[in-house]
């Protein structure tokens, strides 16, 4: 089954709100088993509106269309799916007498602007007249087109409760077989992976695609077909060769996000850190407390930018400053040290480096870094290079902290 | 100038990945007096990409496309331009060379499948053969066809320093006349706002729209037409009318960031800032020095989760913390206190509360934050009820900081 998104309103061709209805609707249906080939997004004019709805309907087998369903001037989905389809509009009773309840219940004017609501193209059939969010369905020439309000609330209310259950009822069995799973991996380049996957030669009906996000890339396992053609076990095969290439480099799937991998790993092991960041400005610490249930094995730690929070809250000798400079391993040691005694933390990490623009010199250019991890036996000190403005520096600089905290932790079990 | 946005991807169309580009660009040429009248979404299919340029080729004067550049087997754009546009690819010889010459020092094999990256349609011009950021240009039937990667950022600065310049180069005058501003304002909700701003009966050549971007309202004031009608007078005093109506409560414009604005009123007062942070876990320093040149000041600060690194870091009384526990006023004014002490700052922030979704009690349920700000004479508590998950109570906590600071400052000076 194949299907098209469509989305209206001036205030996204405008660039003014960016949207995310049609985005997540394309996942919903991908994810239930249809193909989404084209999304458009059009302004508020009702020709342009108009054609797109019609080139999708000689096309695919449904449309969802959202936006223009409200009541101001502005709001035009209704008179071009009038014009284009050649359906006029006539009152919904049981919605135009709900309007008319409300308004004599405010003592407004009669013919309140609210009115235009209950107008719809003839053959619509309202999702929930009685209820305050806007939405129909029409079947015109054999597709199933759905008009939703383009508020995201009310749009993914509608999408879960109302769309999804309809569209499976429309044509039940047309629906492809989906199995998808996403790997992310960090500190690798998207071409070497390429050519790593490649080598492993994976039977033709499994897709692979390679999406960096910025700093990881993700690998998309994707098996799609009709059911009797799709079969689990060579999906899951794929799944198990790729891992197993990949090994560590892999950090989670689907939905991880780094810094709930590592939470869960410190839980696991029963461990509780503390963290001296300085070039990461308190990003490493946010990080892990962005994740529900951390103060189980987070204490807290320092932020401290300036050389004398160094050695006063972290105990980091004044001659190590003045001898390596504040962006050194030394430095990135004693910091690390220093907050493992004061937090009484099992493992600590610690940053220093130079985000720029500013700061940086021939011998320490901007995107130094130097990264140091602590237990109570050893400390492990790691320097990098990076490039990029200050908040990309920032961003790859504590993925890289929390990564080696990864793999500190998967060594250690 | 009419033009169209075409975004290409599977990632797109199975909503893996959420389009930001399209949005961009089209704010980006909208701000630029360009008027985009669709915006497609196409998965990494070459006849579906074939058909939407050619469509888009015949009813406007420029096009965007983004994405399918890379060297992957995925990448299909230059392929899908090539058939629809009856251009054979043929190689640039100076990428060639560069790519050549990289893979040569990095002893790679000699078909590698960066080469594909030098294969481009006949009369493709190419917008930094030298540099690491792929993009042509090409003109067809008159129509002026940016093609440019899919990567955010590769995309953004091509679209500034390339893509903008050419154009308003290419067909100059038949721009339209654009006066916008967004004022950014925390703390008011969208319907007081709107009611206000009606009390003020602007121009109707001036438009006003309201945008929620959590936790802020974006109000935008525009100006828009042919050179001739449009008066930067009637817009200017426009915005200075709204600008003494809602007065502080605006803390900045366009491209301003809360944390810039306060950086700025800390820097001009010579004022050292050191912070003390509980619930936010790091996100109220790590947003201070997201910012250039914030180390001029801030010092920097703790990160205290447990009650133990209250008590030894910020000098919290054992006392307080069993009598009202370590979300409460009482231990927000003693963190604020002990980290100015501590860093020997000026003046100093702290937060403690509840981010949920665990911890929340009867009394003291999931949102309940409590906000200090001191300086070495006074200390001031607010005590905030906020809703949402965890990230949303974090982030609107540490805008209610950085905005409780923008006003001390304010105040003070």
């Amino acid at each position: 089954m194949l299907g098209e998104i469509i989305a209206i309103g001036d205030e996204l061709t405008s660039g003014r709100i960016l949207n995310t209805t049609s985005g997540y609707a394309a996942r919903k249906l991908y994810d239930a088993g249809y193909t989404i080939h084209a999304m458009s997004t059009i302004g508020d004019t009702p020709k342009l509106i108009g054609e797109a709805l019609l080139r999708a309907i000689t096309r695919v087998d449904f449309v969802i269309v959202t936006g223009g369903l409200g009541s101001t001037d502005d709001d035009l989905t209704n008179e071009a799916v009038s014009k284009a389809l050649n359906r006029p509009t006539m009152p919904n009773l049981e919605i135009l007498s709900r309007i008319r309840a409300h308004l004599f219940s405010q003592a407004d004017a009669v013919d309140s602007p609210l009115e235009k609501l209950a107008w719809l193209p003839k053959g619509a059939d309202p999702f929930n007249p009685e209820s305050k969010i806007a939405g129909y369905q029409l079947i015109h020439d054999q597709t199933l087109i759905f008009f939703m309000p383009g508020i995201p609330s009310e749009m993914k209310e509608l999408m879960s409760n109302t769309v999804l259950p309809r569209l499976a009822a429309w044509k039940a069995g047309s629906r492809l077989k989906t199995h998808r799973r996403i790997y992310k991996i960090f500190n690798m380049a998207e071409s070497g992976l390429n050519q790593m996957i490649n080598s492993l030669n994976l039977p033709e009906d499994i897709s692979i695609g390679y999406y960096p996000d910025f700093p990881d890339v993700h690998l998309s396992i994707l098996q799609r077909g009709k059911a009797r053609e799709v079969s689990p076990e060579r999906f899951e095969d794929a799944c198990r060769k790729v891992e197993h290439l990949l090994g560590s480099a892999i950090y989670g799937t689907d939905h991880d996000d780094l810094a709930l991998v590592v939470g869960k790993l410190l839980e696991d092991q029963s461990l509780q850190l503390g963290v001296a960041e300085s070039c990461t400005g308190g990003l490493i610490s946010q990080r892990i407390t962005s994740i529900p249930g951390s103060s189980n094995y987070f204490l807290g730690g320092a932020v401290t930018y300036s050389n004398e929070l160094k050695e006063k809250i972290l105990g980091v000798s004044h001659a190590d400053l003045e001898r390596f400079g504040a962006v050194s391993a030394e430095v990135a040691e004693a910091m690390a040290h220093g907050v493992l005694q004061n937090t009484g933390a099992d493992v600590s990490l610690s940053s220093t480096g130079i985000a720029g623009p500013g700061g940086g010199s021939p011998d320490k250019p901007v995107g130094t870094v130097y990264l140091a991890l602590a237990d109570k036996e050893n400390c492990q000190v790691i320097s990098c290079k990076f490039s990029g403005d200050r908040n990309r520096i920032q961003l790859i600089t504590a993925h890289t902290a929390l990564n080696m905290l990864r793999l500190y932790l998967i060594d250690k079990s």
